[in-house]
């Protein structure tokens, strides 16, 4: 017989038994994470002035309406840049501020889509005029492409920009209703100007989509300027994105002087003559960059989502009675550590690669500045599948810990719901997955087709040695103690990608419907088996020497996750057959074997795994993930405030209750006529 | 080059072609989807009430606060049963009314938790004294299973109910904060009475958890009732299950008559004596019910989502232009129809499954009201493991659909936001899915064990029969026509299930992380697939002999539920050498190419496929899913009443946005003084 406890006292006993039990050091593996302890302390120094700041109460957030959520995103906007004012922040401090808000807000689009675009395309005149005002916010900027009609296909946008040679101007007009642009984050009801993505005609001449800056509302009122219709698209799924008011605005030919078309690439001559853009690749630059930060900013997420999950699971029991006469925690139940880990695998893997990316970025971008597009190629079938890897993996693992949380991960105050709804377009957002795919696959299916004539492989292409004759596909056996060695699971991972791309390219008369999301992945997973190889090699370089327990235990991290990816592609490996299988008999066990010994080997240091992240419980907001472990009282507490508690009868129980009790009454010929039956 | 063309007018006119090249009678497969021309006119009539009365009005719905959407569910419900008076429908009726409402509302725990339970285990007495006030809803109730320290495991609730002999009273109480009823649905503001789940404490020994029938609220005026501490949990994830009050309840020491304890089961004598239960199996019924119906309620969500997605992905034109100028439908693009196809198919499939599950619990009901038992352990086993099977692939369906709607899908007016929010639970209530695993587990290694000395197998352990000795592990290789066979992949997920079972039965000692869950599948999938083989053969049938052409296109329906569910478990067929392979070149290609056969024959059927479920747009609720194909129409007119859009300048200028500007204006040293730069 189980004996009874105090559940919310022992809640607090097991977070810190959790805690004694982790033997590796948590600020050794936080500086390795933050590049060291100055980053973290920097980073942290703002979190406290944030948490301790009224207006970055979030509280009510949960309970708020989306016009409300708006309203306060707009406040918090503010406040930031009040405080970048007072405090003296420089723009690294600021940026790092507004990422710690955990908000989707519409200065966002000022900041990543407008300005870099205005910047990086304008004219030098154009620049010079409105360039500083703009990096001050003195006017507010969203970017106007998608429409109505049309997202990825922007040769096929409807809005015009038609050439005025007599008064120099350009016309900006909306022939349709589904030429209305729309999804424009900051356009519903924030921004004051816009650079817009119109076709240009010239004489009647389409020459296709080109970049205008354009004046949204006035400067006095902030009313939408003549001509432009203005407005929010509505919600959003599960309440994502709710401050960011994505709006569309439709253009009643609007003139714009000849100057603001963005005319650093493509420029119109005063009689009408157009000129072609000379580096056209050269703007590819800014997309590069979203995507690159999206591998940092994902792996982030999944830290927050393996943080409030791994947290509950070690506090949560039920279940079966362990030798302490407590029931279990539910993190010790294999189906829960078997999908938590992996999680904490996939957030170190993502924040170290996302540093690659920054790095590799960095290199290209200066490159790219003296106009060697060299890099480019590489930079973009790297970001392409990484985005997609980032963001499909991102979206699944949110939903893995809320999941793992059974009922209690259902309510908002878990936080991770709120964290999914607005992590959910990022599969969607700068280029469609499945539109990414099909780009990933073709830069692999030229470098296969080029590999005859060179062994110069790019790292995304690297695993393609592997077909380089004469060839000799493996067949592998190996025992448990054999999958620890990561050299194995990489090398499958890269000769899965060589297979899977090379019957592509076999069967390219022929395809199958999903072989692109098959061959992209495999391609994918293949390029960051080999970083993360690399990883486990660097770890203890990076840690030093007197770290070797960390390094040790970043290793095991990095393992799973190496060992976990593969797990999931396993149908290619066998498939290809580079397992060895008996008919009759299971040839994965081994490999989930070893799965199993590695979770459980890393089990005793998950709390500190997630401790190192460094999250404050303001920064997860999350009733479940609570630094102390005491989940029932936070979710107590928070459901408190709940707006229907603030009223002890509902307003529903006069207009509805009451006639549905009274009807029941009536139809049962019960005259119930007192306060108890 | 693509010629230009009026993108709102050809969604029309491709909605119209569409259902134009359909071959099927739609209104014959819509009869055979509701058992008859009757059934469906039924429905529809009620439908036709409901979407022309104002107080079932959607267009408000998605951007209301959760005070609001709870206030509406009330009201909906009281026009419900207004109506049900007025227009004198039955019981059937008015459940069909309230499952049309597409609401996850209160009234639903009255109805499918607290009635049935007081029902089947309160006296005879006390049925008869409330059972009449309970049925017509003059008293309105819930059930108190769930606390906020536990959940699953109910031999560890805290709430006591203590034995009074001196005055026959059961004294409710509980002792902690997390002894609280948690996630009660209709506790938080309307239920007037409940069903509390207590350990009965008799002299100071613990019999167990019990039920209690208690009265929560005043019938006066609604206030708790003193000692009652009620109130609402708070929102959940996504703004999910928003109408429904799910609340907690604290109870300090209050006291109920003795003849309120449920107790046709259990007893406990005047003085104290506690009699024990004679047949505790028989209140198993009730969750087995629930479950029974689960698979019906999951099929029909899955068939709005393929019934939204489809209609948009045929309307909605992009990328490639193909032969008549235009760009491409997006869903004839391979990536999108590989995902959205197979959803059809599982509509398709979980409807016909619930149909036959509600028939087979009727059988079973029918025996266990005599006592007979017999059924029970098999009903157990199989709704388990469809409820595992429903809940995770409806929710996961859910958002494939959306997410293959791309940007737009993202917009709340998708619709399909809102149903996986409301579905999202599903996955964990009724026995969360981890859980039911374990006892499907248990129960194949059970008859697993069983096998060698009986063949006499129920359905959901007929793939056993493979493994009565001799065993001859068979070694496929098919062409892909030989794929279109469905005894094959019915054969080969039998195989499958035998042989996972039977190697975790080897494996007992040492299992894997993930054994559970992928046994689970293993052995749900093979029942599923026998029964969907059964479905192709009586097709014909049920058509008619008139109907060839319709019982052909279900039969491809019901195939590529088959064959894409083997090509989700593929790792195992491969991994039991079970499909036969040759180093170097893909095993699974020929299924592949199968089930990219199969989806082209059905694409032309698509949209009468879904047309034949028979929703109305009130139904639906999207704009992405409208009957008539004018998706941007519709998205135009709903974005138009966001409450941001209803002020030309937002609340946030004045407080927010006009200092952000006024700062920027400021630093950059630029005097903004005219409306226009």
């Amino acid at each position: 017989m189980a004996k009874p406890y105090d559940v919310n006292e022992q809640t607090g006993k097991d977070m810190t038994a959790a805690r004694a039990a982790t033997t590796i050091a948590v600020e050794e593996v936080r500086n390795y994470l933050y590049n060291g302890a100055e980053e973290f302390q920097t980073r942290h120094n703002i979190v406290e002035v944030l948490q301790n700041d009224p207006v970055f109460d979030k509280s009510q957030r949960d309970f708020m309406s989306r016009t409300e959520r708006y309203t306060r995103g707009m406040a918090l906007t503010n406040r930031i840049y009040e405080l970048q004012e007072k405090l003296g922040w420089n723009q690294q401090q600021t940026s790092t501020a507004t990422a710690i808000l955990d908000e989707q807000l519409p200065i966002a689009l000022h900041n990543i889509a407008f300005q870099p675009v205005f910047n990086l395309q304008g004219s030098p005149e154009l620049v010079k005029k409105y360039g500083r005002l703009i990096a001050t916010r003195g006017i507010f900027g969203c970017y106007l492409q998608t429409e109505l009609g049309h997202g990825t296909n922007v040769s096929r946008l409807e809005t015009t920009a038609t050439y005025i040679p007599e008064t120099r101007e350009f016309e900006i007009n909306s022939p349709t209703v589904t030429s209305s642009k729309w999804w424009i984050g900051a356009l519903g009801k924030t921004a004051t100007h816009g650079v817009v993505q119109a076709k240009l005609i010239i004489e009647g001449k389409d020459y296709g989509p080109h970049l205008f800056f354009v004046q949204l509302r006035s400067m006095e009122d902030h009313k939408p300027l003549p001509g432009i219709i203005i407005g929010d698209i509505g919600p959003k799924s599960g309440g994502g994105f709710a401050p960011t008011d994505n709006g569309f605005a439709r253009f009643d030919h609007v003139r714009i002087p000849k100057e603001h078309m963005l005319s650093k690439f493509a420029q119109v001559t005063d009689d009408g003559k157009y000129i072609q853009p000379p580096h056209a690749k050269l703007s590819y630059g800014g997309m590069l960059y979203i995507r690159a930060n999206m591998v940092t900013g994902g792996g982030w997420l999944m830290a927050k989502a393996a943080t409030v999950a791994i947290r509950y699971g070690t506090v949560r029991r039920q279940g079966a009675v362990g030798p302490d006469g407590l029931e279990q925690a539910v993190i010790s139940y294999p189906s829960t550590y078997y999908r938590l880990l992996p999680i904490l695998s996939h957030a170190y893997v993502f924040i170290q690669l996302g540093k690659q990316l920054t790095k590799a970025f960095d290199t290209m971008a200066g490159r790219l500045a003296k106009g060697d597009t060299s890099l480019l190629a590489e930079m973009h079938a790297t970001t392409s599948g990484l985005k997609v890897l980032v963001s499909s993996t991102g979206v699944q693992d949110i939903e893995v810990a809320r999941r793992s949380m059974g009922g209690h991960g259902y309510s908002a105050f878990s936080g991770l719901g709120r964290i999914y709804n607005d992590y959910l377009p990022s599969v969607t957002y700068e280029g469609d997955n499945f539109a990414l795919d099909q780009q990933v696959v073709r830069a692999a299916l030229k470098s296969l087709k080029g590999l005859s004539s060179s062994t110069n492989l790019s790292p995304s292409s690297y695993y393609l040695r592997l077909l380089i004759p004469p060839v000799s596909v493996p067949n592998f056996k190996l025992t448990p103690d054999q999958w620890l060695d990561p050299a194995n699971p990489v090398l499958l991972l890269e000769w899965r990608a060589a297979l899977v791309v090379q019957e592509m390219a076999r069967n390219l008369k022929e395809p199958d419907a999903s072989v692109n999301q098959r061959v992209s992945k495999a391609v994918t997973e293949a390029f960051v088996a080999r970083q993360v190889g690399d990883m486990i090699n660097e770890a203890q370089t990076k840690l030093g020497n007197k770290r070797q327990k960390e390094a040790l235990v970043l290793g095991q991290v990095f393992l799973l996750y190496l060992l976990t990816t593969l797990e999931a592609g396993i149908t290619d490996v066998l498939s290809f057959g580079l397992l060895s299988s008996t008919t009759g008999s299971d040839a994965t066990r081994s490999l989930r074997l070893a799965i199993q010994r590695v979770c459980q080997a890393l089990l005793p240091e998950a709390i500190g795994l997630t401790d190192a992240f460094g999250f404050t419980d303001w920064e997860l907001d999350s009733a479940l993930g609570v630094y102390d472990g005491k989940v029932y009282e936070a979710l107590w507490k928070r459901a408190q405030q709940e707006p229907l508690n603030q009223m002890e009868v509902p307003e529903a129980y006069e207009k509805s209750i009451k006639p549905i009790l009274q009807r029941g009454q009536r139809q049962a010929g019960v005259k119930v006529d007192r306060a108890k039956l």
